[in-house]
């Protein structure tokens, strides 16, 4: 993980700016650094399951974000990450003004790297953790294989 | 699974109009059906990842929906769902005019409902699975659970 | 899957002998076609948990080699598997006589192949699944990668 | 978490002691604590996949055990414990002299609780990590429902 920090950074914000989902949900980068990636998005009615909290969904949307960015900061220059798959559990229910996932590398290999993340709800000043992910990312050299 | 089969399509569908969530992306139900529930999206750029598919976030978001609406199905009037945890596998680039995610309930408790989920995208009238999912679902009896 | 059968056979029983794990459970290969192995496990005590019933963990064991050979079968030779993550849900509790884990390839690609297994459990002639698995495996070409 | 920590122990010893798979593989209790179990087993050839290393099933097996038992410490006396899913991800090969699983409570309810596990092996005085487990434990009141 000896990449130049802000080239990682300058990476992983073009890549986001070009996601029309992010957008949808009115998310953005709220910090980078080798093997981290956090996201934040701010509450709005939009974003609601049928009682009125954050959707799991969008939780997970984040969340897998946020670790696909992660992968990506570990990677050399001119690779891209695809998800291969992750697994997420709720741990309490996600009432609260914003939402931040925080994505980690914690095994980085050639082709597969694994991520933890973890998200959690600020609601009245008070944090709490609302979800944990585990997930597989794999490093893609070429383009075709992502759109294929 | 012997309930009224419009009773139970109307609790889906009135669950389904409360989610913010699933007006945002487009989503709508077109199947209900005791232990089964397809939920359907078609393709925008609001939609997409950084290179032009379905955001993977997203078509989990369907796919957690479609099950946890499965599960529904399945418990008495009264009783709401959770999603306790789900796993996701990616299994070929999401690109395609519209995506169908298919919840089932593959095994039914008082408590715990475990759900298969497919996502199939189709693309110039050819149909492919795109995602696996399988995800556990918890009946919650007071609304306070789950707002809580 | 084109592969000539009796010599994705003879590969799987010829991996499966060398395993002292599946020696020490008393594990047999009962089926092998391209795509698809199953293993078979008689009871005994030694493999239950407190409650006398078949241990979870040992289920999750021989699911995890029924899929692991099931991706064998569908790989050129020369290649080896090995798991990347699996996810299992347990669906019923498991007595009975014997166990039979079904190991089924759904996507197969050149580096990942997900495969999706089913584990029955037979109690005085009447079969039940007591589990069902999602997994993720590698062909690794060389063998070194193996134990490296 | 505020139980007597001796009155845990004994708890967790005397469930382990009943459970054959455990005997089989040669695994002892290592560490007690609310939210807390560890879990050790020396290596032998009887535990081995095809390649000489540790069986990733029977990783996944003691790993499970670890995250249940730690389940059980912050549950009321008289409440089981049962594994409702886990995911696990094998990080690097496990070759060494021998394996630790740690499981740790992540969130506890009053009838789910979810827990971390991690599996570590020693290999000439070196300690590396080579699964990371996210598992749902259920709390069972009767006994009737485990052996159901």
């Amino acid at each position: 993980m000896s990449m130049d920090a802000s080239g990682v950074e300058a990476r992983v914000r073009a890549s986001f700016m070009r996601q029309g989902a992010m957008a949808l949900l009115g998310a953005t980068v709220a910090h980078v650094a080798p093997g981290e990636v956090d996201l934040h998005l701010p509450f709005r009615p939009e974003l609601t399951q049928q009682h009125g909290l954050f959707h799991g969904g969008f939780i997970a949307t984040l969340c897998d974000s946020a670790c696909g960015y992660a992968a990506l900061t570990v990677l050399p220059a001119g690779q891209e990450v695809v998800s291969v798959e992750f697994k997420l559990n709720f741990m309490a229910p996600a009432r609260g003004e914003h939402v931040v996932a925080r994505g980690r590398v914690i095994r980085s290999g050639r082709t597969l790297t694994v991520c933890q993340g973890e998200v959690l709800v600020t609601e009245g000043g008070q944090e709490r953790t609302v979800a944990t992910m585990l997930a597989t990312m794999m490093a893609v050299q070429d383009r075709a294989a992502l759109t294929g």
